[in-house]
């Protein structure tokens, strides 16, 4: 593996190129900050992400995109032609903006890019959302082309490395294949849910559930971007929005026949894909276990839970808490590896918690 | 209103049926308990939701029935026939059943029933999953019929006081509508992109992140609940649905023509629909903001963590652990009421937490 020595041209001070410049930063390694926004670029080098070099002649090792889809193609193709460095970009489509470029470069800068993608982001954008923590223990995709010279696609999977997140490698239609399934697929459904949601009667929303609210918080996410996203991905998002769409018209079919063996397939093949969803960092599935317990609204009831939590010794995987201001005690969902569910549960309730599911 | 003094018959002895009478036993209030599974009604008997009653003759005040979708119109009707109580269910749909039962019952039985739906469930089932908390804080539909007798609403309602929800009034196909667009839809979507990730290759699924999780989650509910639930909304449901697979239809046509003010229009809808679901209970949405700490995977951190939340005098009203075992530090989001977080990113900041977002 090549490592990454630097320096490293950041082109873009947003929450995504301040954050690889923070990340890297923290591991030494000397960045430039490029941005047509001069308070993006003051923000972002003041929060300690690197040096600005607006105008600047660099010598880069590496340049990192992370420009706003519309303009990746050209932000690519001019650090290509105006750098001998090796480009890559974060953006989150890869198969259109490579096609624009090499329409843009020779063959020999076309060599030197590698197109990637963090899987990491947030619904707040701009530099002082960034964290050199963002990427993460995350995946990032790393999608040489056929032309890609090695060397390149080594120095970008450093990079993520560097980042702290975990490569996959992708050639750049696999990679769109995989974002329209599990982005920007979910992404259309929920704005369609929630859209859903915008024409109601107030009073019928408020028997809103957690199910309904965590189907549609994606479709919060900024519809400038988003169309910008989907439209550059609609070669392979349309062929799986309309097996989609077939199977929808199936669950009408089967609800106008009444017929519940066409509807238990369609419900089937849903929990099948839950469970196919790998573990949160790309890892293999643990199974966990959601234990619930009621929490006195008071302060420093929950750092006592956690308190007793580590006593007790057992890892907890995730948190939900259902707390409602204005009632006295709120319950907390403690996720934990299905095998220590039963230890916690004793173990709380002989504490004095009340336990329970 | 009228107060609930019991006795109380709850048939089905499942999740909430044990869950109700756990929450009117810490009322003090009498429970007795029918199910056809005698280990159910062991079970449900041993954790203190009341005494079993297979088989006794009782004089309850209400009767909760608490069955599958399939059971609830003939065992709503027995409960009509076989006492002289205000009968209700808390099943999901409350139109079909209905129906069925006014067909059952001569009309002077009919005037005791009162349909009811508490917004709470789990995806575990079961006397074991209860707990007295469920309803606490939760929405709960109070839907009496048309020749309901007002004191038998009255009584309903003071149930779901008593379980600590918050009731709202709807008329039968009100509710049925609401839980349509709020519940039913976003189950079937949920389906539809799960089974679209059961399809896909095991590679592509390592870009999942935390949205195509979020979006599928309900979808790992159990089909043979599920199916019984959609059939029993169909009316409801289909027209609902069919609105969305036009609008789908819609982006898929915007897609194809690369029209942008088209999927600009979905997407926006999509954020409007998500700031149109009410806060958590029922409330008014308090304005949150994330805050993001880096929290070291040893035991104890977060224990820390949440004292020094405790100490800063901030309520904290959700988590979220991005938490990988394999590495050192995992990032923790704690959301917060939004003119507070910037309070709290100082002060834990000072306290030498690494925070951002």
């Amino acid at each position: 593996m090549t490592g990454l020595r630097g320096p490293v041209l950041v082109v873009g001070a947003g929450l995504l190129g301040t954050s690889v410049g923070l990340a890297l930063r923290a591991r030494g390694i000397e960045v430039l900050l490029r941005d047509v926004n001069d308070e993006h670029l003051r923000t972002a080098s003041g929060l300690g992400a690197g040096t600005p070099a607006n105008g600047s002649p660099v010598a880069p090792e590496l340049v990192v995109v992370a420009v706003p889809p519309d303009h990746l193609a050209e932000a690519i193709a001019e650090a290509l032609t105006t750098t001998d460095a090796v480009v890559t970009d974060v953006g989150s489509v890869k198969g259109r903006p490579l096609a624009r470029v090499a329409e843009l470069v020779p063959a020999e800068a076309l060599a030197r890019y590698v197109g990637s993608h963090p899987m990491a982001g947030s619904e707040r954008s701009g530099p002082l959302a960034a964290s050199s923590l963002l990427f993460d223990g995350r995946p990032w995709a790393v999608a040489p082309h056929a032309s890609s010279y090695p060397g390149a696609a080594a120095l970008v999977t450093a990079l993520a490395e560097a980042c702290g997140a975990t490569p996959f490698a992708f050639t750049p239609a696999e990679h769109d294949a995989a974002v329209a399934r599990t982005s920007h697929v979910p992404h259309v459904m929920a704005a369609l849910v929630a859209g859903a949601l915008a024409d109601a009667p107030s009073e019928h929303l408020s028997l809103s559930g957690q199910g309904v609210r965590d189907v549609t918080r994606i479709a919060a996410g900024d519809p400038a971007l988003w169309q910008q996203i989907l439209t550059a991905n609609a070669a392979a998002l349309t062929g799986l929005l309309r097996e989609v769409r077939d199977r929808l018209d199936g669950v009408l079919d089967a609800l106008d026949a009444g017929s519940r063996d066409a509807l238990a397939e369609v419900l089937g093949r849903g929990v099948a894909g839950t469970a196919a969803i790998p573990g949160k960092h790309g890892g293999p599935t643990v199974p966990v276990e959601g234990v619930f317990v009621g929490v006195p609204d008071h302060p420093g009831e929950l750092a006592r839970l956690f308190a007793d939590c580590g006593d007790i010794g057992v890892n907890i995987e995730d948190v939900r808490i259902d707390h409602d201001p204005g009632r006295p005690v709120g319950l907390t969902e403690l996720t934990v590896a299905e095998d220590a569910a039963d230890r916690l549960r004793t173990a709380l309730e002989e504490r004095g918690w009340s336990v329970h599911g």
